[in-house]
């Protein structure tokens, strides 16, 4: 009798299974791949040298620091740093931003051309949730941000690709495609240390971008978390500083100069577009913490961001070398990298014939773990490349990981 | 030539404002309507009694324990507090969650049944994005909470309304529809103190509502943000207690029993639905910040909760009597308003004749503000309502802007 109800109970279960995969949404299906998802578990496995994660190495958070900030907010800002805030971010961390962003590129912005976003996930949403229907044309380079096509690719837009060269998107291709197809909702772009090949798009680049989106009337989405990381080489001004046309969403985050669990994150744009996305973003979460905007706040306020940024860089060059270094001395002579100037990650482009997701298997078996390249390609076409992290590991893990992976390759 | 230069730059401003408005999807304007933008600005102006929030009073804010358990945290958790975590949430507060709704209400969920969301805000767009397709049937209650509406909203569902009695939903009106109307996605309902009218759903309709939605194959979104201001009378369990086919989501929030300014707030469904939703919830913020989610779990472990709510409830319960008293005082016979046993609102029923929209005006006028009754319809069909707040107004105000109103009424 119990054994009966048990196959019923669990025929019970499977039957409703069902019934709810019926009831789900056509676009439920367009969240993130089972497959990327099994890659992500397998960094988590012990004993493994992960190479595959995006993220800043915690002995680079300034606990203390973040600490004694944390008591200042609650003392400074009493029952405001709990109670609900504006849509759109707390005046503060919005006034700091436009007059940080004015000093530090000549900017012009005022607390009304921000945002705050929890995290730059909520941005890609937002832009979506404002610029996309269905079949919308956008533009993507080849390879992009994954998770950037994961926020867009809900509101299921026709991805157009543009090739990414040593120094920044291809623009011929660009302006090609855009002459060819009419109606280009946006072009999404991360311009400095782009994830996942660490290139920077270079000067003469940036202005022409700017030209051609007031031109050929198209937005561009203007992905920026890592530039304050730069190991060597001059910094750019980011393309948002060339818009004189209202034609640029910039996008950056204190998850990679201060500590991502805060989620604080900002865009800057037009008055009239930073409106449609709050209006957006008020249906989606109502407001990002606040006691995360007010500790943002008195980070910059206080000055202490600067000398967090250049702790950061000490931390990571070493480490960058490191894996500069095990990439010349154990991967083989057909294989090409990025060297990159900053941020977190290299590049590897293996001969035509190996698929990295192949490689992938045998890797995870030898503890050894990376992002193979296909996930950062809209159109999922490429096999042969694969990304490596090097802000989170040691240097001797980073060495021996690329020994292992070296030798797999040979 | 500066003058003609200015022109020039304005025409080009308001070409860029067009052309930037045929860019927006289809659904960018079904985000917040501008008559309560004015409406929620007008609250703000000097010397208005607004009687319109839902918001908690900051005075309920356990200011000094907060500052004391954000402490506790950095020393406890160390980078773990500041770094990236998992979508669905930290396993610490879910794990705390699920022991606490156990005990509570006897129910037997785990950890993997629980997502943390940034406010129940974020839970309503995750629903929308997961189980919503234009034109899908859903049910909410005539009057239903707003905020919820504006999440759907976006996701272009059919609203099917079902009028609210002083016990709760109208059971059979929403038979009869249910039979009528096939596919329906779900029905939304806040179970107790509900938003707008203050009224709880009675036990045995809520053991209905679980059989019903069991009989005809739909979900129930059971928002429960009120439950522990309870100021008379005995509490009934969640509908969700008596879900044995996992038809119901459960939505609860921090902001109401600590403070908002976090946005801690959590789902309670089966783990495929949990699943689901996380999947939505990983492109649309990534997760929610670590810091409150680790606060939150500091103050149900350390017992701090219950002390806390008994301190909110002594804060609200003279505020609700003076409304109250204040009503009977001041309002028309002809009024009719709800008796609520706790919650944070009364809810206001006028002659049929009485647009409560044109009363708004005058109101303002006399530096009384309140919420408008149509805003909390779906079909937006009813205008002699209005909803009454008293959690976040001292008792002299409260009397004082009843007064008011009353005399305007007359």
């Amino acid at each position: 009798m119990n054994y009966l109800n048990n196959i019923e109970l669990k025929l019970i279960k499977l039957l409703n299974k069902l019934k709810m995969k019926q009831k789900l949404s056509k676009k439920a299906k367009l969240y993130k791949t089972e497959a990327l998802k099994q890659i992500l578990s397998a960094i988590a496995s012990p004993g493994m040298i992960s190479l595959a994660g995006g993220v800043p190495a915690p002995e680079s958070f300034p606990l203390e620091l973040i600490k004694n900030l944390s008591n200042e907010v609650f003392d400074k800002y009493k029952t405001k740093s709990l109670q609900y805030n504006k849509t759109c971010g707390t005046d503060e961390l919005r006034g700091t931003l436009s007059e940080w962003m004015n000093k530090k590129y000549q900017m012009n912005v005022e607390k009304e051309n921000i945002l705050i976003t929890t995290g730059s996930t909520q941005a890609f949403d937002l832009i979506g949730k404002i610029f996309l229907d269905p079949n919308d044309n956008i533009i993507a380079e080849d390879p992009s941000y994954l998770g950037a096509l994961w926020g867009f690719d809900p509101y299921q837009p026709n991805y157009i690709t543009v090739k990414s060269k040593e120094d920044g998107i291809d623009i011929n291709e660009l302006e090609d495609k855009i002459k060819k197809k009419k109606n280009i909702k946006f072009l999404y772009i991360v311009s400095t240390f782009q994830n996942p090949t660490g290139r920077v798009i270079k000067l003469s680049k940036r202005k022409r971008l700017a030209e051609l989106a007031s031109r050929y009337d198209f937005l561009i989405i203007e992905d920026d978390p890592y530039s304050y990381l730069r190991y060597k080489g001059k910094p750019v001004p980011p393309i948002k500083t060339f818009d004189n046309n209202d034609k640029i969403i910039y996008l950056s985050t204190f998850s990679k100069i201060l500590a991502p669990g805060f989620r604080i994150a900002f865009a800057v744009a037009s008055k009239e577009i930073i409106d449609l996305l709050t209006d957006a973003k008020e249906s989606a979460d109502l407001h990002t913490n606040v006691f995360g905007q007010l500790l943002v706040n008195e980070y910059i306020q206080g000055n202490y961001i600067d000398k967090q940024i250049k702790k950061i860089i000490e931390l990571y060059r070493p480490r960058y070398l490191t894996m500069l270094r095990s990439l010349k001395k154990y991967f083989p002579k057909t294989a090409h990298w990025t060297e990159p100037e900053g941020g977190m990650f290299c590049w590897i482009e293996l001969d035509k014939d190996t698929d990295t997701s192949k490689l992938y298997k045998r890797s995870i078996e030898n503890k050894v773990a990376f992002v193979p390249g296909v996930y950062f390609y809209a159109n999922k076409d490429t096999k042969n490349t694969l990304r490596l992290n090097f802000s989170n590991v040691s240097k001797d893990k980073i060495e021996e990981g690329i020994k292992i992976l070296g030798s797999l390759l040979k």
